[in-house]
């Protein structure tokens, strides 16, 4: 079982641009759909953020959405939040807040073996990386630059540093690098 | 002839840190070795902006330099400042200021065929940019995250979006990543 930050993000590391949007990204289409799958089949439980959350019911699942989709994750989703927020519809989502320690005791307890995917923000997922929690980062890098907007993991990770276990290319559109958080 | 960007950078986009230093980089050695040389020796001209200047002479080439050094380009190199900078003794360094397309058209010259390579800052890369004149960015992904730091290039480049040529592992420390610059 690993806990796994999976996300796209810019070359300059950004997950969103300076407008919360993501266009950016869907220019090339669906992400690398077999990997991808792959992925998401070994994964057993999800971590999110509340804005996180919030562009997921604004982009795809509220009724002006303008790419209106249903809710896309089978597995139980934890969403971390000081707020009140909507709940979708035969979505198994649970609201939660502060630390995040006992939280991902009890996803793993749910996962029942198979990964834990922290969906993001960066925000969230440093605080994973700051209990030790964090074990893996996959980035599919598309190949734009933003200049600035959300980041990828607002944290230095430097002694140790990051362990790069593979680089992929899908095209001329992402490369997928692959690290190992060191402990 | 080719006008290129080639600089290491964190995964979360910065080419140094918030202090202005390169400790996370330098903790991997000396940068791939055959790669770097491969590169070096077809470039005609080189071009820097004063901070990156200003790091080389700190850090490399002053009497209490950390990390003393002799000046280490060959190739002529244009140093973009508005300020007046100590020169270096057996080193063909040109001070220039204002708008890059003469100055582009001057190393073009002298490159004779060869590449000109832009060393950095973001800021400066970003000007020739503006003009059209970038045409690939070559970036060694380091394995860390920075948190923050200068950026690798404050821009946003995403109609079109950057072309990726191929992704190359150097063991677990980097990911070099190598794109074309769609006009």
């Amino acid at each position: 079982m690993k806990t796994q930050y999976y996300t796209a993000s810019s070359l300059d590391g950004f997950i969103a641009d300076q407008n919360n949007s993501l266009d950016w990204l869907f220019q090339f289409g669906s992400e690398p759909e077999g990997e991808s799958s792959k992925f998401v089949s070994e994964v057993g439980a999800i971590a999110m953020g509340s804005n996180t959350y919030e562009w997921i019911l604004n982009n795809h699942i509220k009724d002006d959405a303008p790419r209106p989709q249903k809710w896309m994750f089978e597995q139980p989703t934890w969403v971390f939040t000081s707020r009140r927020l909507p709940i979708v519809e035969n979505a198994d989502v649970r609201f939660v807040s502060g630390d995040v320690r006992p939280v991902h005791k009890q996803m793993s307890e749910v996962a029942g073996g198979k990964n834990i995917w922290l969906i993001g923000g960066g925000g969230l997922v440093g605080q994973f990386y700051d209990c030790a929690l964090l074990d893996e980062i996959i980035v599919s890098i598309a190949s734009v630059t933003l200049g600035g907007g959300a980041p990828l993991l607002p944290r230095a990770i430097t002694n140790p540093p990051l362990k790069l276990l593979s680089a992929t290319t899908y095209g001329s559109a992402f490369a997928e690098l692959r690290y190992e958080v060191c402990k």
